[in-house]
């Protein structure tokens, strides 16, 4: 199943070109309440119980095309998001030939060795809402990869059934200004955290690693890759990640990405696709 | 006003040795709807309308002892939260002087060179709920510093006025564990982020740069200082943090650290005093 939040946090079915408009579904959560007395986001932290009544509401359900709707984060509220640096081998090559633009500590030891880092919550946006530079002369990159949307509470848990943890996936564009600041920061820049166009439920994808994907930049392509070509797997991502801090239904993963890293500049557009999830255009301005 | 979270989510005013149960105030809250039309969080958001409401219930209010509390952090819901780096010169000579535990980049350039860093909302306690070690065999540092809770959206604001984006004032605890892995996430680990005893109210606080402050573990003093010490004072630090991202009403600011960071060990209770707040007991165990 494809879900996505559209147009002013409208809850979608995506099928083939439309989105069916299934808010009604969010009837079945629990009551919000503050303070919550659990972590998470509501939606996937409920997401069988959602699909169930998405299921029967489908049938009955006012369409849209897909074109015409302004596609938000699949993720409307998570704890955190992370990522994972230095995860394919040919962007670790690339970082090491440029060390006028990758800092040195991004070229030092494995990603087990380097750790994971976080990137703020007010950077998440959806595609429609594109990337906004706020230092637009300096190099800001897209660095495009996999997304994993955390299903369910895990807390140091096993590389086997690591992937049972998963509610499922998006295309991540997680952006960065390069420069000498903490990695954390330069990644939290507001809209510098895109998860799009929807989630696919992690039933459509019983193998994430074995993905292709790309980017391409004013229809030029700057980054294709496979998941495959991961160095720490999706299974022991989760596993490690969990070893360290506890993840919470709706958490992000974005899991790393793939040589081709580039700059843009305002008025580019960006085009990714992943396999078996879908495509999606962000546009870039100036802030 | 001093404003706590206790017990099971309720919440309190604190009045010299007792704890007033002010949570009807909650009720002028605005309904809660997911998703969230504005980031932040509800209470900070809505402040002044609850401190009214907290006004007229605290006569009637039920009261218990503080000892007798479980204090919880003073914000429930933060949008993010924000570390700031070497930022007093005696903390920064004695990472320069020990480059076994401190990593090099430590050491290089100014807060404004390396920028502000983050640490997950998941890692987010109070002072009753204690510091957990994951790797008890590495070493755990304390990191006692002024914490500041943003009380309303701030982006591209001037230092001049800063100091009006501010709700209010709590004692900040940043853990960390050493090693070789990204800031952000040695820094995350669940209950590596403490806040507490309550928020000051900024109306009670004018001139946050000039706050006394110290940390003992097991009665003996480790970290003693003022915040006049601060290379990047707190207007600067919210006008700089503005120029990154937006902040949000409950977005903490962990202003930095001085001398004294030393290793705690599962066993130890660490004491810690700021002038105008108050003191709190953070006892550290293994996970």
């Amino acid at each position: 199943m494809k879900i996505c939040w559209f147009n002013e946090n409208k809850l979608g079915l995506v099928e083939g070109d439309s989105i069916l408009d299934v808010s009604a579904a969010l009837k079945v959560l629990p009551a919000q309440s503050y303070p919550a007395t659990t972590k998470g986001d509501p939606l996937i932290a409920n997401l069988a119980r959602v699909q169930d009544e998405i299921r029967k509401l489908a049938p009955g359900a006012r369409k849209i095309p897909v074109k015409g709707a302004r596609l938000l984060s699949p993720v409307a509220a998570p704890t955190k998001i992370i990522g994972v640096p230095v995860n394919y081998i040919k962007h670790v090559e690339e970082a090491a030939s440029q060390t006028d633009v990758f800092p040195l500590r991004h070229q030092q030891g494995t990603v087990i060795d380097q750790g994971f880092f976080l990137k703020s919550n007010s950077s998440l946006v959806g595609p429609s809402e594109g990337v906004k530079l706020r230092f637009p002369d300096r190099r800001n990159d897209h660095e495009m990869e996999l997304g994993i949307i955390i299903g369910k509470y895990a807390n140091n848990i096993p590389e086997e059934g690591a992937l049972d943890y998963i509610a499922g996936y998006c295309i991540a564009l997680d952006m960065v200004v390069r420069g000498t600041e903490d990695r954390s920061f330069r990644k939290s820049i507001d809209t510098y955290s895109v998860a799009g166009p929807w989630m696919v439920t992690a039933d459509e994808i019983p193998d994430p690693g074995h993905l292709k994907f790309s980017l391409a930049v004013n229809g030029e392509v700057r980054q294709a890759s496979n998941t495959q070509f991961l160095l720490l797997n999706i299974q022991k991502q989760i596993s490690f990640a969990s070893q360290w801090y506890a993840l919470h239904p709706g958490d992000i993963i974005m899991t790393g990405t793939c040589e081709g890293v580039s700059r843009v500049l305002p008025g580019d557009v960006m085009h990714c696709e992943i396999e078996k999830i879908g495509e999606m255009d962000v546009k870039v301005e100036a802030a």
